[in-house]
């Protein structure tokens, strides 16, 4: 084990960045604290280090995630960008307002649109003055930071679009980052699909994930816009005990151990075979599933465990005893029939099932109201259904060797894709951690 | 202060109430809290009391709203509805499932469409067994009841629809239970407006609410279907401070204190001008009210302060230093212009300015994504914009002396219109506190 993976070294190098962050920040912004109450190091999440946060950090109770779209041609604007993003992220992850308040928000780019609009337009008895941008809206103002993490991401199309090297980066792409094949069953809609640069926001509090993609927004506002929004959360579960999702079912059991340093370099990180840029990075396939769940509700619970492979109440695979008690795919019943079916979700997802490929998933679910639906199965009904279900994250050291060879036989057998479809998502490549001093994925814009 | 508004008095009924709850269900599901660790009092709101939960109980930080259309025809099953709904929501303000796990789900009304379907259907190895529904869906098990209250309310529908007296109660329709005037400004959408009945449920955990609402979904879904749902959020304020929107003020400063019976009784409950089964009850407003968040925050801060009629950090009534100072309608500057605009939100809500209207706001947040917009304002944007604000739940003895009354000026003068558009909403009579062994509006369907 390299110094680098010893966690005790890690959870000293993550005090003492922390520690620098809070002194650097303290001078620039006491205005913004002013009713903050003192910061408890259990609520704050360190922004700085050797990997990005947000990925093997505890999972949070929330997610906003974004994927926005470049508007700019320069590549100098995107690095700008990139810089200003770190900045006000590193900030906010210590409950900082993005920038400091004592003067306007300093946004990227050239303000066109703003200026030629100046002057032209009054709001109440006041003039319209673009050009004087309050530096944080101010709605998590006096809130903890709530263990707030941002983790950025980058999307092919940041390297080659419809064929074109947009920013002169197209012989930098990782050989990683492929264009997603189509999986059988995918509707991926437009709207809720790619992106140039992801934006995934965690934190124990839904109001200040929001409030940390909002800041960003409005400092891109001019080189690059939001394509697409997903909000997540999970169970308030008690302890450490696994969250159920929406389908009732715990999920998550079998995740590999983010404690586990080695399982987390065999996994999760990129290593040696990666640019130099992705060192200690990663790759988030992101999945917005829809889950019938009017649908679901419908099966019994002996059927529901059957299409998952493990119990539903205890969550022991079926044919053992308790939670994690480990898969046994070999179990038959008296007449030789397999206890977990061959098309069970968990033993297609096992990783004995994929030449031992696993994937770190952070699973949150969604809950966007509901939505005018003709059923496609008994008893047929039309009316409003639930648009909700599984905003699925998972990292992986490699999508090829991660989450597209597991999926690829799950996509066409698993028993659960009657009840789900995949609306939506992206494949990011998430940059190495961040050194004080440095911004995200500032070794792929520099000369080699 | 009669008995019956002593605290004291309540906090020991409340106790009562929860005790006799807990032991009335002790023994009917013990297999539902396999997992749940030992109920906490704080993580439990009485269900049966003088007035329904979720009304005066302190703010949770999630809310699931859904209103109901009712598909029978039968007065009966409208009753044999409430008697179920009332059921499984006290059970579950305790954390135990919608109904005892050992039988399939009971659900109310004829499965006319189920068994239609039975037997025409296979779904994997095993028969469709539309009849053995399990009796919840348990994304809640083991989880805590995170102060979950359930709150019933009846819309005008339910006594007359298009002129049609469906059930035989439109002779009890009560006179405040009015149609809704449509105010200046008004963009309601039918997919998010009305309803026959609707329910609120709030919890400190997303997760419990919504599974309280799915579950009461699954009962009726022979004899009633979701017309629309609201997801809301509060953040989690430290202390007892007062929450901040999505504008980034605070909200909800100035309402009635929860915590005086007497300004409750005057501006909340229904007393002797209503019907009997009102008595203790009160009118729900519910309006979702999307905010232009990206123009909003193009306005400085002194804008929006003169638009609120508050400072922003402090949530000061303009001229004032503190949070909680009075507001001074009458202050005015060298020039004798009112310190807080004629047109100020503040101004315009406040019950001086409204012959001493006040209603009981439970404002959450609501964030729903993004969607495609046209702006109206410079600089004339066009793209993904947040589909995000209030959503404004709030409780008035008569709509027609409290909402009405307020928002008939401020729908046509409040400086804030520029910024935010209603889009849905509903007006729901919600009947008195629940007695155990009754259903929530009994008293509205018993020959008098």
């Amino acid at each position: 084990m390299s110094s680098e993976d010893d966690p005790r070294r890690q959870d000293r190098r993550a005090f003492l960045t922390r520690a620098a962050t809070l002194t650097a920040l303290a001078a620039s912004a006491p205005q913004g604290r002013a009713e903050a109450s003192v910061l408890r190091p259990k609520d704050v999440e360190p922004f700085f280090g050797a990997h990005q946060g947000g990925i093997v950090t505890p999972i949070q109770r929330h997610v906003y995630f974004a994927a926005f779209d470049l508007s700019t041609e320069r590549p100098e604007e995107v690095t700008e960008l990139l810089r200003a993003w770190t900045a006000a992220a590193a900030r906010m992850t210590v409950a900082e307002p993005a920038q400091p308040l004592a003067a306007p928000l300093q946004r990227v780019g050239r303000d066109v649109s703003a200026q030629k609009s100046a002057g032209a337009y009054e709001a109440g008895a006041q003039k319209f003055q673009p050009s004087v941008l309050s530096a944080d809206t101010a709605d998590a103002l006096g809130l903890s930071p709530a263990r707030l993490t941002v983790t950025f991401g980058f999307g092919s199309t940041l390297f080659v679009q419809d064929g074109r090297d947009r920013f002169g980066l197209a012989a930098r792409r990782p050989a990683a980052l492929i264009d997603l094949p189509k999986f059988p069953g995918d509707q991926l809609v437009e709207e809720h699909t790619g992106g140039d640069l992801s934006v995934q926001a965690c934190a124990e509090d839904a109001q200040v994930a929001f409030h940390a993609v909002r800041q960003l927004a409005r400092i891109a506002d001019n080189v690059a816009r939001i394509r697409w929004v997903q909000t997540g959360f999970l169970p308030n579960s008690p302890g450490h005990a696994t969250p159920r999702n929406l389908m009732g079912f715990k999920d998550g059991t079998n995740n590999p151990p983010i404690s586990d340093p080695a399982a987390m370099a065999k996994f999760v990180w990129v290593g040696d075979e990666g640019p130099n840029w992705m060192h200690g990075g990663t790759y988030l396939i992101a999945r917005r599933i829809r889950i019938a769940l009017e649908h679901w509700d419908r099966m019994n619970v002996a059927f529901q465990e059957q299409t998952l492979g493990r119990e539903k109440y205890s969550g022991a695979p079926l044919g053992r005893k308790r939670e994690f008690d480990s898969l046994n795919l070999d179990a038959a019943d008296a007449s030789g029939n397999p206890l977990i079916a061959e098309n069970a979700h968990v033993r297609l997802a096992a990783a004995a099932s994929n030449e031992g490929a696993r994937i770190l998933r952070r699973p949150y679910s969604y809950n966007d109201g509901v939505n005018f639906t003709t059923e496609r199965w008994p008893p047929w009904r039309q009316g409003m259904e639930y648009d909700a279900g599984l905003f699925f994250l998972a990292y992986q050291r490699d999508p090829r060797t991660g989450f597209i060879k597991i999926y690829e036989r799950m996509s066409r057998f698993d028993m659960l894709n009657q009840f789900v479809t995949h609306v939506g998502g992206g494949l990011f490549a998430c940059p190495g951690g961040v050194r004080p001093g440095q911004f995200a994925g500032q070794g792929l814009f520099e000369s080699t």
